[in-house]
């Protein structure tokens, strides 16, 4: 075979196989924002750079973005995160939403990053937010969404947790260390990033801001003291909610979880898979961002879960169903060149009566196109050979049952939607 | 109120009520591709240029596509339409895939065009086509989709109509005036140009190309033989078939129609409104795609519809229903701060028996929370104050019938399922 045109790297083809876990794992997203009352929506796949500017962060921003200039020289982003259009989208009809406003979306997304395994640069994500409420119940609702999600998944709390911290509680805690504000901002990005250092240069990192050995040694503590939490008011009553509803198996303090985007200013949290940690999800607290795009204060909370990790993980511990892609109830067979037109015919009768039926469009062997019917799994084949059609008559076979009957046109319908009902025979 | 950061020329923001427009467009384009037994599958939305370059045409490729060198310097395009792709990802799995294949998509699509009405630079779009069968039969069951689409959205045959030609029968009638191949192929472009120019320029520009008088004079007897299909037996059959399925009243034979692409090489079809004639989409058939992205040849069949002129026409001709956006059955009250995190317990409650629930999320009036429920149209309202609690009980409020009554709160479940079972009162 000749060498097909290559697709661009960090990019996906969703056969039909790909497509149907896709849709399978967007039903279950659909199903679980619905039982929350939240409305979809869609912001544009395009935005103009400054949007990402006002606040989504550096790194996001310079390294991460498909950025171009579009024919008539504007500076087009493919949006990387769907936040800072939501907030755009908020300001501009504050005005007219009733809040508190609860939106969902799944679409497509954009970053340039080193493609490797639960990560692409083309990729599908979940954002789900609430905006317009400011108490503690409502990111405790973000995280009971979450919980909601593994649980529809088959995920159990042994496998997944959500980590759950607070950047005003940090931001509390660096202040009683003695540092000024740009410090602390600084601080807690370098927290977020140490993971991605040695422990030595991370503390070498750390000194070079400016922070004291005392400082240094503060944060240490900080990031161990598994009940820093307590000192939260907001904490406490995120988890005490989440005790309520039932939902604390999956829920930990983590003090050491930031979340990367400049814009979260309270609860932040973390989904992982407890197997190596791998981020699955994350989301928070911003109170600045549509104020940021040009509206009026508001606090809002959300997350977005990309599709990719979450779908390795559901692999990994079997949990994706044997999505059947049976494409019709009913095939009908193709007999000769000059009776293809009245097989049309056929499919549009029996459409008409509510079945799906797929017609072979090529008079080709008998055999063949049997073959074809049970390759693509449909159950019932129509047969109506010269004999059938001048006695207005179709031959019905049932390719689970092994049967088959010979009943007039009209009813060929009626009788298959007989049989469907009917238990399927072991 | 401050200015929002601008959005980008030509894109759409989908608040819920339009999102709820796109879905309910995407629900009947779905209902119909399965009733013709066809698989969702999907491709990526970027591609490399050569993809496009083999065979979309000059127009599409270098005036309209978003092209941009990514940050490792490939040259990348924004998907401008998807039959490139689907041709490539039959290619790469030719030896695999069971034929005839047939498959549909939805998403996302971006083209440099000045928007206008009906016309926006970032569009969806609807994607249909057969692979691997080569009868005229093939090419009538994808207008017998399209005829069958405008049925289920109310669209009759005095509204629109499906204007069917043949790129090969146009070739011979060219040839058979004595035209080389060449000139052939710029002829038909031309032909389909010819509404963009005033008559007299572009008989002009025909006649630049190096035709001769006769030979122009053939062409427009030609656009105006409306019995000029008897001469071909690919539109004889296609025709004889949308007759037997019952759906001749909305096709229409016009010699005049190309469709721009350059791949098509049979049966070409364009749906119009019949109100001044606007494009609501295309197709056609095209034998050569798949081997010029590397793979065999494979005959094929197919249409994309854009989500914007279709949306346009309805609206225009009242048949988009009043779609309800109500998000939630039961509305959850907040009585006070302390009794919040129960609030939400019961949210918990309610909707693990299957209710979609939303909680107001902070302890304001009543009064504001009740109007809140209104304005969401959410039907019951489930309050409960300290008595209430104390007694382990629930009011629940039917805003329909404007009744409430006090129930169990274990039981406060299946009371509100009874009463949504019941006919809404009148």
């Amino acid at each position: 075979m000749k060498t097909t045109i290559p697709t661009v790297k960090g990019t996906r083809d969703f056969y039909p196989e790909e497509m149907a876990v896709r849709a399978w794992l967007l039903g279950k997203i659909r199903k679980v924002s619905e039982m929350y009352g939240y409305q979809e929506y869609e912001g544009p796949f395009l935005e103009r750079l400054d949007l990402y500017a006002a606040k989504s962060g550096e790194e996001l921003v310079n390294k991460q973005s498909y950025v171009f200039e579009d024919r008539g020289g504007d500076r087009i982003t493919l949006r990387p995160e769907l936040t800072p259009s939501l907030a755009r989208m908020v300001a501009q009809r504050q005005n007219e939403l009733a809040f508190p406003a609860r939106w969902w979306m799944f679409g497509p997304f954009w970053r340039y990053e080193r493609p490797q395994k639960g990560r692409t640069r083309e990729f599908f994500q979940w954002n789900i937010d609430m905006l317009g409420a400011n108490t503690p119940e409502c990111d405790a609702e973000m995280i009971a969404i979450a919980v909601s999600l593994f649980r529809e998944l088959g995920l159990p709390a042994d496998k997944v947790r959500i980590a759950v911290n607070s950047r005003k509680l940090l931001n509390d805690e660096l202040a009683a260390l003695g540092m000024p504000e740009d410090l602390r901002k600084e601080v807690i990005h370098i927290i977020d990033r140490r993971d991605k250092l040695p422990p030595k240069d991370w503390e070498d990192y750390v000194l070079g801001t400016g922070i004291t050995t005392g400082q240094m040694q503060g944060i240490y503590i900080m990031l161990k003291d598994e009940q820093l939490w307590q000192k939260s008011e907001e904490l406490r009553r995120v988890f005490a909610v989440l005790d309520q509803m039932g939902m604390s198996e999956y829920v930990e303090f983590d003090p050491g979880v930031i979340r990367g985007l400049d814009y979260y200013t309270g609860v932040v949290f973390e989904a992982q898979a407890r197997a190596g940690g791998r981020a699955i999800f994350g989301g928070g607290h911003y109170d600045n961002l549509i104020s940021a795009v040009g509206g009026n204060q508001l606090p809002a909370t959300g997350f977005a879960m990309g599709d990719v990790m979450i779908t390795v993980l559901l692999k990994e511990y079997g949990l994706i169903p044997d999505l059947q892609l049976v494409p019709a109830d009913v095939f009908i067979t193709a007999f000769d060149e000059d009776s293809l037109a009245d097989s049309f015919a056929l499919s549009a009768e029996l459409r008409a009566a509510g079945l799906k039926v797929v017609v072979y469009p090529e008079a080709v062997k008998l055999q063949k196109q049997l073959k074809f019917a049970d390759r693509m799994g449909i159950r019932f084949v129509v047969i109506a050979g010269p004999d059938e059609r001048a006695a207005g008559q179709v031959t019905v076979k049932d390719l689970l049952s092994r049967t088959q009957e010979t009943v007039d046109r009209a009813s060929a319908a009626s009788a298959i939607r007989k049989m469907l009902a009917q238990a399927a025979p072991v």
